[in-house]
């Protein structure tokens, strides 16, 4: 195990009803700007359920229409608005893309120069002011984590920035705001959060038996409930497993002492940048692809996937490992998620400007071991086609 | 799965060299008292390592002699010193006796009124002086949870309390300072961790697949390399992976929206405080013990725990789970950790003495059904004899 340093101060307030702690978490002064997306929140009545708990605070604002890969440009006005107000205190009701964009206006709030260098230079973000969040659509952790990834529409440029100061001060869960999302996005969220865990377990081996363990659990609890959800949208306990299943694939957890990948990521959020690809559709084209490419390094990881997830014992190295694969793209489409770039009209002739943008972005290291090079990533999306 | 609410805020630092990373968490001013057990901190260079650390700290008092099974009255002689030095900031260097004796301190100090009621009648703790720890006996999770164990002596009480005041600011978890611990404590401290996983796994059922898959992974990771430990004391991967294992099953997170047990740790607390047994060895006469007087509320879990952690599939119900008890009993055995009564040269007619403590500290109604009265309490002990 390699040496970390771990801290996650969010506290989380799980199960149905809970949304009315947010009354003691806020305080009964401060300013508040409630932040969502498109309105689902108002349909499946979880706006109003907010609503309810702060009804002895002082003031609330509300920001609504935060898009799915939050915009740097809708988010800019957010932050004007916040000014205007004196915003002390954010609430984002939504999914990661609203709890993504939220910790971007919280820590562009007080930030001392241009915003957008927290996402094209990393400059550091020295302060944030306080945000808590009610989840209603699980899939990136981001609930519970530092990260969060911004695009920015006039330049096609999708890009994250870390930061313990956008640690959520709260976190609520309650499964039942999650029964009216769509079979696709419920389908999504599963998908994103086993390519998380993904991200960070198969790697080249480190000695890690507790963080595989659990990374482990949590792949085959989503492979469990996956196809349950998109069944039995109303079955409580499977919303409230994928739900906590998401949370714990991100907060930092698994990732503990271990190499971490991404490579999946990156080159998805290129796609996603280009032609408008849901965030879980592209992980769901490239993982396979980069399970295939990049086999040999991370061989003794995917052979112990392929054993400990998929129940693979039979053939040699190679072919077991062509299961393992194959079983996880067949998992992908089983909910419902393409992994072809074909399968959403994309054509070879565009992986030339996927790398390019790539390459604009400095992404040309990826991978645990930093050799996915853009030749290596033209082999990939090529894979992938 | 049940509604819960959780936040654990203590930072950990993990792996070789980390001791250093205490200059940063405490304040340069502060005056701060280091507290610590018998001495072994000095034999094998861990006290010294802290004292590099904190060579530009303006002020440390040395406080030695915390016993296993910590004691009000030797606590109580801190506390008034602690008063009497204005001190401002304490660091435990120890295992989970130093740590949870430490707790009580940082609670006791600004407690008005006496503190023992904080044990005897679970009086609030309002507030606790800043507090980080140096583990060197991984066992309790004491390191980064809010929970303590204090014997008092003069009249063989072992009282636990809660506080989330007394969340550790941060723990050092470094594997090196614990090659030199001797076998007995190095195989105690697996058990302790082992048996505090199944206090909070191997309950009545309820549906929560994530926490019954990391609870499950700890328990195989502590099957696996428990017995490594014992052959190969300064194996820094395994003393790494035990060290985290045992931080892992006691800081919070299997046991969430899951009933709880419990009733092994009370009934050997009792053992402990009449007769000075190790803490693991009460366990691991008590636990198997437990599981087979109250199998039949156990049964779904004990099952499932038979066929996921020891492979066991033949049999009926009733075979299969007499077959998961006698593996669990063969380990701790292995682990060189007695598992009878008799063995540690308690007799049977010392049964309705632990019984009357049990009744005497009002544990009458143990277990996660509450149903461990006085007589099933007897049953269990008479198995264990």
């Amino acid at each position: 195990m390699k040496n970390f340093s771990f801290q996650n101060p969010t506290r989380i307030h799980f199960g149905k009803g809970m949304i009315a702690r947010i009354a003691d978490e806020i305080p009964k002064e401060a300013k508040i700007l409630i932040t969502y997306g498109g309105g689902s929140i108002k349909k499946n009545g979880t706006l109003l359920q907010v609503k309810e708990a702060l009804k002895d605070h002082a003031s609330t604002t509300e920001f609504g229409g935060i898009e799915s890969n939050p915009s740097y440009e809708t988010l800019m006005e957010a932050v004007v608005l916040a000014k205007e107000e004196n915003i002390e205190y954010l609430l984002a009701v939504g999914g990661g893309s609203v709890i993504d964009g939220t910790k971007f206006i919280a820590a562009a709030i007080p930030f001392e120069g241009d915003p957008w260098t927290i996402l094209s230079e990393n400059a550091t973000v020295h302060k944030a002011i306080p945000a808590g969040n009610v989840l209603t659509l699980p899939a990136t952790g981001s609930e519970s984590n530092s990260g969060s990834v911004i695009t920015r529409r006039a330049t096609n440029d999708k890009l994250a920035f870390l930061s313990p100061e956008v640690f959520p001060r709260f976190t609520v869960l309650d499964p039942e705001t999650t029964y009216s999302l769509p079979q696709s996005q419920s389908a999504n969220g599963v998908v994103d959060a086993f390519v998380h865990v993904m991200e960070q377990y198969l790697t080249t081996r480190e000695n890690a038996p507790i963080q595989d363990r659990y990374a482990e659990g949590l792949l085959l609890t989503l492979i469990e409930q996956g196809p349950i959800v998109l069944k039995q949208p109303d079955n409580y306990e499977t919303r409230a497993t994928i739900m906590w299943a998401a949370n714990q694939a991100l907060n930092g957890l698994i990732g503990l002492g271990v190499p971490h990948d991404w490579s999946t990521h990156m080159i998805g959020h290129e796609i996603t940048a280009l032609f408008g690809l849901d965030h879980a559709q592209t992980l769901a084209v490239v993982l396979p692809s980069v399970m295939h490419v990049m086999r040999e390094e991370k061989a003794s990881k995917l052979l112990q996937y392929g054993e400990r997830i998929w129940g693979i014992k039979e053939g040699d190295d190679q072919e077991r490992m062509d299961a393992a694969i194959h079983k996880t793209r067949d998992f992908f489409e089983r909910m419902g998620v393409k992994t072809r770039l074909s399968d959403y009209g994309i054509e070879e002739s565009a992986i030339a400007d996927l790398v390019d943008q790539l390459k604009r972005h400095k992404m040309t290291t990826l991978g645990e071991n930093q050799n996915i090079t853009p030749e290596v990533a033209t082999q990939i999306l090529r894979h992938a086609a």
